[in-house]
């Protein structure tokens, strides 16, 4: 277990489900190797707790949610949001003791925010904050995937959008992408920010599709990593020498605020939440659901190189690195020291 | 090897397949984590093999059945009911040693059992006797199923009763089942008795749907667990305030007798067998099948339920027992006692 | 790693591919654990390199070729027909040491050989040689298949064709094969030859489907083994008494040559090329497709009971040998000799 953990940071808020997944039917979830059941209770509030009752084991996620309780689908004990078993149907009695774990949880911009660490360590800590959700005028799109890797694959893949060009070239890559830019990476305490701008290069398929413009344009993609694996991304483009991301609006052809969640469930599975904001005026729904089906079928083929990657790891072989990974090294190293601070208080 | 088999007693009967499962076909099965073939004679008896030749350890059920022998499917080896190698169709003489394990195996009341042990030990006894099936006037059903779990849940399952509220809430459970009886626990030497007794409670869903009979009823669970794995279930109810189990004939609306048998097949999984026998004046062929049909779906919920408990199975994590756990308890303890013995003697 | 590649020879040929399976995509396989990928140049010239990218060890066989090279489809490292990375697109300058291995590869009658072992030692070595896909007015037809077990299982097949009177009876068995021959097994060099000769026995169904010659007929099997993994045979069968293998022309029925090959994957998965040959007169096209259809059932039925064997293998339990293992006795001892051999040199 301790080899196991050893890559996350527990004492942190992290994404298990989008607030459409948890409902009052029991929903099973894994985060760090740990067994949990989401559920709303009568107000909607969402409880989480351990997915296995302290009886037989039984998944608790097989069984019912009761008012605001949840009971077993196997002998009927029945929890509350604490964790306590405040029913044991074939007995008055309940056993001393009878509890599972509660985790604190807040749901917060579309998704649920569940603390797998000591819950004491959650006071006074927020999830991470991805205002654009909340903005007044502003559209957002959510998706749940899960992905057969280690969640450290998928922030790598989202530090270096260079990738577009090649992974994504059907859709919202092209060639300039990773030939014609200019990258920076700054570390800003915790965060790792990587700015790559990109100057009157060929628009990307999907972008034509969507805006008519078939010119040149000046694209940006500012991506911030926010431990333990929240990337939220600023990524656009605007007509070229119109001032790329300072341009008017009326130059401006996308623009966007995304956020990226790479939840470790396990040390090689991942469950990946994503959240793309738009304004309202900027698109008509039409275009709007082209730009999502596309980013859908990007999703899927992100999943299936990670998976492919991960399934070549080896401990064995040295990996050779280029400048643009500076921004996943800086991560990487992030994440390391905050592992080794967390293992060492 | 003694890991994976301490789990087992060896030297017992145990329900390898229904006898209409067992054909001139050869059928593979696993039991105790040894892999055996199962065909029929000539003249309709069963006979029980190792499942691998001993020339290139090619499984035999991939073979055919020839007369009273079966040949391998590869090169042809034939063999016997006590596994003695007869032919070897490239030569006529047949390498010396060349057999194959013989399991001794007896048929009845619809089932065929065979011994895994000793065979030596097998001498003068005799394997669960069910006399239900045998009764004139009664008719039986029968059924086989797999389960991904310690065959040992699936008898605690059915040592506790108490769960069909839950489990089976919407066929067989009642609310009043797990929360208005009183339950006995008996030791009778191996044998271990629950007999749990509910009066004056709601009907089932699907009795109620069987009899048109909607008031309340006195309902009786009087279950016999036998090592190593069968358990034996006198369940019914009767019109309330009639006598329960002793009601008259009239006044009984369901009263049947069910075997249930949970098979090891290796650590993790199970052999599951059922019959239910029921006299043929009690029921049209109508009730009797939507009993049936809802029953498949019973034991399909268990199978589910226990799966699931499986997947979260820990050593590290304790229990909590319950008064209902009881036979349970003294079924583990029964279990235990006699699988400790055998390795002693 | 030593363990499990103790089974295979290195330093040899082997067939990696059908040539009609390696096109401008880019096609994975693995080869004595090795994980390689394949694709042809702007020539058509084959190239196999190693199936992980320098950089973030993403497959190769997700990228593209482009030109004569192979880029990753991450972010666009393009190697050459030498494993040398010759591109880097977001930058100039191409680390030193960015390379993957390359393995020697040559196509040749169909197939593509590739050399897993130490290159320098594939100097002056050919592949196995098959003249007849050579041969003027000779038609041949290939497969590709795979099976989940070791190698030697499927070259051990092979060996012993006395397996055709109960594996495939229903096609290209008959009673006589096994019961009425005469095997010799001679070595030559590493060459294994094991020569039957069946005279006067029933033909087999889908032979009396071809020729609509229900006579009976000299039947003659002669197996070549050639290291590592190659076996060609010469089968065939004449009207009995007219001199079977010497037959003239018009008594000839079948007479074919075909090349059997196990490829090892992995210690239990093995690649499973044929190629068969036949000269173009002596069948039609509606004749030809016959056999073709039904020797695909044919190997389909082999890879069925050598995956049953695989699943029966155990260390603890000796086998029983007979005569006709005389052959495969000679190959098991032929490559346990070369693979000593070679781990010393």
């Amino acid at each position: 277990m301790t080899v196991e953990t050893a890559n996350f940071l527990r004492n942190r808020w992290y994404v298990a489900a989008l607030s459409t997944e948890v409902t009052g039917a029991p929903l099973a979830r894994t985060l760090l190797n740990e067994q949990m059941v989401l559920y709303r209770d009568t107000k909607g509030a969402p409880i989480v707790l351990e997915d296995r009752c302290v009886h037989r084991q039984a998944p608790l996620s097989l069984g019912e949610v009761i008012g605001d309780h949840l009971q077993c689908g196997y002998h009927g004990f029945t929890y509350d949001r604490t964790g306590a078993c405040v029913r044991v149907p074939s007995q008055a009695r309940i056993p001393p003791g009878a509890c599972v774990r509660a985790y604190p949880v807040i749901e917060q911009q579309g998704f649920v925010h569940v603390w797998p660490g000591d819950p004491a360590r959650a006071e006074g800590q927020a999830p991470f904050d991805f205002p654009f959700v909340d903005k007044d005028g502003w559209h957002s799109r959510y998706a749940s995937l899960r992905g057969q890797f280690d969640y450290r694959l998928l922030i790598d893949n989202l530090m270096d959008l260079t990738h577009l060009a090649f992974t994504h070239k059907k859709t919202i890559g092209a060639g300039g992408v990773a030939d014609q830019g200019r990258t920076s990476t700054e570390r800003d305490g915790d965060l790792v920010r990587v700015t790559r701008l990109m100057d009157n290069i060929a628009p990307a398929p999907v972008h034509v599709e969507v805006t008519g413009y078939e010119g040149n344009v000046d694209r940006w993609q500012i991506i911030e990593f926010n431990p333990p694996c929240h990337i939220a991304l600023d990524v656009g483009n605007a007509k070229a020498g119109r001032g790329g991301h300072d341009a008017a609006l009326g130059d401006k052809l996308i623009d966007r605020r995304t956020l990226h969640i790479a939840t470790p469930e396990t040390k090689t599975t991942t469950l990946y939440f994503w959240v793309s904001t738009y304004p309202s005026d900027a698109m008509n729904p039409e275009q709007e659901q082209i730009i999502y089906d596309r980013t859908m079928e990007v999703l899927d083929e992100d999943v299936t190189m990670i998976e492919g990657q991960q399934s070549r790891l080896t401990g064995a072989v040295p990996i050779v690195d280029i400048n643009e990974d500076a921004g996943q090294i800086a991560m990487r190293q992030t994440l390391a020291r905050l592992i080794s601070e967390e293992s060492l208080a």
